[in-house]
C-alpha cells in the first residue's frame, strides 16, 4: 500500500485508499485506525475531510452507482428495439465494471449492515429491475427464447458480468483486452459459445 | 442458528455447523469459541473431534471438490463430443453447487491465508483448467464459436455458474426450480439469450 504524503492530500486520494481497504478488509473490519495507516494521514486529518467511514462508503458506492445508472441515460439505452438496448447496457455495464473496478467491487459485496448499505442494495436491486424490465420488452419483441424465465436468466447475466471483479485485472500497460472482454460477454450471452447456430 | 444437543453430536453435524459459521463470519474472523458457541458444545468437545478449525475448513471444502472432481469421472465427461462433455460437465457443476451449497460457498470464498487454504484455491485452479481443456477440445472439434478466447470464455461461465452461491436458495419444500437452474445456464451459456439462430 502507498503512503501518501500529507500534503497532496485530496479528498479524491482519500477515498481512493479508502476503497482499496475496505475491499482488503471488508466494511465491517475497517476501522478508522486502519484508514489513517493506509492513506498516512492522521485520524483528524480524515475526519477534516469526512464524518467518518460510513461518508467514504457512501462515496465510493455513489461512484460505482453513477457510472452504472448514467448507462441507462444514454441513447443507446434509449433508442431502437429492445434487444439492441440491452445488449448496449451489458457491454456498458461491462466497461463501467472495467473502469471502475474498486468501486463497483465494494458495491457487489456491500452486506446491509448499516443505513448506506442497506441503501447502495436497494439502488443495485433498482439497476437490476430496469435491465429485466428491458430484456421483458426484448422478450416481448419476439427477440429472446421463450424457454427460458427472465428472472433467472437476468441474475445469470449479471452473475457472468459481476464475476469480472473476482478475476478481471486492468493489464500494467493500461490497453489490452479490455474490448476483447466486453466483446466476449457480449457474444456469449446473447449468442452463445456453441457454434453452427 | 440452531443450537445441537451434546449427546446428539456427530462429526458430521458438527462440520455443518462450522460451515454456516465460517459463511457467516468469514474463515479468518471464526474462533473456536465461535465455533463452541454455534455447535452449543464445549470447546473441549470440538477437539475431541477435529484438530481445530483448518481441520473443519479442509473437510468443508474437500467435500465441495471431491463433489466437483466426482463430475469429471462420470461418464458423460468421457464420452462422446467434447462438446457433450462440457455440456455434461457444466450441467453437473450446476446441480452439484446446488446440492452442496454451503460448501461450495465455503469454498468460493477462500483466501489463500493457510494452507489449506492455498490447496483448496490449487485445486479449484485444476478443475477450472480440465474444463477449459474439455473446451478447447470442443473448439478443435469445430463445435465453439471461433471468436471468443476460450480462457476468458470458460472465466465467464465459470463466473455466471458460480454466481448461483450469492443468489441461490433451494424452494422450502425441497423440490422446486432446480431443473429450471440447470437448464437455463445450459442454454444461456450454450445458445445464448437471443432467439432466431
Amino acid at each position: 500500500m502507498t503512503t501518501a504524503r500529507r500534503d497532496t492530500y485530496t479528498p479524491e486520494t482519500l477515498l481512493s485508499v479508502a476503497v482499496q481497504v475496505f475491499n482488503e478488509r471488508g466494511y465491517d473490519g475497517t476501522s478508522m485506525e486502519h484508514l489513517s495507516k493506509a492513506a498516512g494521514i492522521s485520524k483528524s486529518s480524515i475526519y477534516h475531510h469526512v464524518t467518518g467511514k460510513e461518508e467514504l462508503l457512501r462515496r465510493a458506492v455513489s461512484r460505482a452507482l453513477d457510472g452504472l445508472f448514467g448507462i441507462l441515460d444514454e441513447p443507446g439505452a434509449n433508442r431502437g428495439r429492445a434487444i439492441e438496448r440491452v445488449e448496449h447496457v451489458t457491454r456498458r455495464t461491462v466497461a463501467v465494471l472495467m473502469d471502475e473496478l474498486p468501486y463497483v467491487t465494494l458495491l457487489l459485496r456491500v452486506r446491509g449492515n448499516t443505513r448506506t448499505e442497506r441503501w447502495a442494495l436497494e439502488r443495485r436491486r433498482e439497476f437490476d429491475h430496469r435491465v429485466a424490465d428491458l430484456l421483458k420488452a426484448a422478450a416481448a419483441d419476439g427477440d429472446l427464447r421463450t424457454d427460458v424465465d427472465i428472472r433467472l436468466a437476468t441474475r445469470l447475466l449479471f452473475g457472468m458480468v459481476n464475476s469480472l471483479v473476482e478475476w478481471y485485472r486492468p493489464l500494467p500497460g493500461g490497453a489490452g483486452d479490455r474490448e476483447q472482454v466486453v466483446d466476449t460477454v457480449v457474444r456469449l450471452a446473447f449468442d452463445g459459445l456453441r457454434t453452427g447456430h
